[in-house]
């Protein structure tokens, strides 16, 4: 297992509620996503890892936690959530969903994306719901789009994620209005698991006419963020937050998107993270479906029409997409010459095999083999004199 | 030059009488394509060629010409034609467009199709209209699809057919009702050029309801077809007819097409040729786009949504497609750091420097210079006491 998503020691750690503390207090230091804290608490464990932050004594990290480290709400974070019924889950949680997170780790190559301080797991989860977070660790889709979708597209999601729902895959989003909601609501309308990731404390109903979903979605799934209790939502926010949407699932589908749009952002994050990346296409004069082309012609996203799709591209590997029941027609296993002869009869009437031979191009013995082939199939019929179409 | 596109010897040919009689002849005696055929004329010139056939000669014809040998009807083909104020153009003409055929000889390689015997020029070309067919060795697209086009088709037909007859492409398409005939009659209002390639005789009106469509093609561009006069539409005559269409453009674009279309054949023969395959997504709840994306989920076309798209993938090498004008954000320019201390702002009311860092997680020093730029760029104003966004 690599070193960045090792189980820190337990030796070095304290008791559980020492290490309950560091983890909160860690939380709520650094803006979502950082890299060298995560790796120092790989390191030194938790506990270690808060009294060097707390003391400023690493300089790596400066620029992300100096503002930060004397704020010290962690009791006050603590009591928050618990009393919104909710939990702090940490990666020595058995809960943890660590085999998601395993790509930060393991795609850390030349690539400049994995270079950022940005790409990095979250240092905690702040949960609300039933649902354990390891059951992400099981197959999940991330659906995402644009907030003003088109009816179109709300219909669309609501087909696909509650297919998906039905067939035991989590439907992952981030509980926007539009593509988000539609995807949210389809899958717990099935009676399946979704998740939605927030940009914002749990405390925060964001945005505000979700509260009542946000609710059933902690009922049947799970609210979650990497943010205290009591943080506003803001752009940045928004964008770290994507990353946990695409690393949480295996494939990020885009139903929806404008030409430059927040769902771009999630789908290059799943790249990043080698997570399948899928688009819906639409009308092309819809702009709701510009994004979703261009990202389907820039080769960034693969085109899926419904869930069997998705579910062919999301794994797990083997899974084949639901080919569309077209009717055999009583012409498709002829062979060429066979099909050139029975294109040569007359729409309706009879015809000798002589005329058949000269509107076939074919020699008369070939279209004889091929009468006996048409009739056995029941296409043809003779009467002695001449040839017909049944 | 390929020995199968070579210019016949004239010293080998007899008179130009004798051989265009000899051409109306080979024109008749197979069905559309024979790669046999055209070997032969190539390496003996068609007089002789015709000869050699007629007296049936040689083996390797056998199966398609032996039905037709004996039937000529090269005065009454010339004389319809010539009724109908049409020609005959054969490789021997200067208006043969030789480069578009060029293909069929130059991949001839190890790929199966092109060992077919199908995969070959046609013999002549019988030809209504006044545009010189050798103007389609200049730009030009196919653009085919559905008979059975829905609204959305035919309104994406016109655009991109209308934009492309303007910008001097020619637009060529099979004349069949829906997807081809918007493309035709679109090309048609822009005073463009357009060809109707077709699977039957000029003599006959296929389909019914089109013959004012091909009389207005024909005074504007060409009608034409590689069967002589008389001949009837087939099945294996429209799948023969694809392959003209596809050759003589840069690139087929298919607009709508069910699961299970012809439109598919056609681009078949494109990608087969080297030429570029495109398609136009739409409504993944319509089944007449169902093959347009089946082709671009295989990887067999290339997703395109407007001329320009169309345009950049057919070349000439350097176009480039139109980028859709999206409007400048003031916050486009701005580094990550300052987006972040910008969205550290509230809504309305004025903020501090000490609190905009611990919003956005930034150091003091940061906020600062990162204020200075956006004071600059006019997004956020300070009466002195605080910050306040513009």
């Amino acid at each position: 297992m690599s070193a960045a998503v090792r189980q820190p020691e337990p030796a070095d750690e304290g008791s559980p509620e020492e290490r309950q503390l560091a983890w909160a207090y860690l939380s709520r230091v650094v803006e979502g996503a950082s890299k060298p804290l995560v790796a120092l608490i790989n390191e030194v464990g938790p506990v270690i890892a808060a009294r060097v932050v707390r003391e400023n004594r690493l300089e790596v990290l400066d620029s992300k936690t100096v503002a930060r480290r004397e704020i010290d709400l962690v009791e006050q974070d603590l009591e928050a959530i618990a009393r919104m019924g909710g939990r702090l889950v940490t990666p020595d949680s058995p809960e943890w969903p660590a085999w998601r997170f395993n790509a930060f780790a393991l795609l850390d190559d030349d690539n400049t994306i994995h270079q950022r301080s940005d790409y990095a797991p979250p240092v905690a989860l702040w949960v609300r719901g039933e649902m354990a977070l390891s059951e992400l660790d099981d197959r999940g889709v991330a659906i995402v789009g644009t907030r003003a979708a088109s009816g179109y597209g709300e219909h669309v999601t609501a087909e696909i994620a509650g297919d998906l729902a039905v067939e035991g895959y989590t439907v992952v989003s981030g509980a926007a209005y539009g593509i988000d909601g539609s995807a949210h609501r389809a899958a717990l309308g099935q009676g399946g698991k979704t998740v939605a990731v927030l940009a914002c404390g749990l405390d925060r109903v964001y945005p505000a006419g979700h509260g009542k979903l946000l609710q059933a979605i902690a009922r049947q799934g799970a609210v979650i963020s990497e943010y205290p209790p009591g943080t506003v939502p803001a752009k940045f926010r928004f964008l770290a937050r994507n990353r946990l949407v695409a690393a949480l699932t295996d494939a990020t589908l885009v139903v929806e998107a404008g030409w430059r749009s927040g769902a771009r952002n999630t789908a290059n994050w799943a790249a990043a993270l080698g997570r399948q990346v899928l688009a819906v296409p639409g009308p092309v004069t819809a702009a709701t479906s510009a994004g979703c082309h261009r990202m389907i012609k820039e080769g960034v996203a693969t085109l899926v029409t419904n869930a069997g799709d998705v579910m062919e591209a999301a794994g797990p590997i083997g899974t084949l997409a639901l080919e569309p029941t077209v009717p055999a027609r009583p012409t498709d296993k002829l062979s060429p010459a066979q099909l050139q002869v029975y294109d040569g009869f007359p729409s309706s009437g009879a015809i000798g095999v002589a005329e058949l031979s000269q509107e076939s191009g074919l020699r008369m013995p070939i279209v004889m083999g091929a009468l006996s082939v048409l009739e056995l199939e029941g296409l043809v019929s003779t009467d002695g004199t001449g040839w017909f179409r049944k």
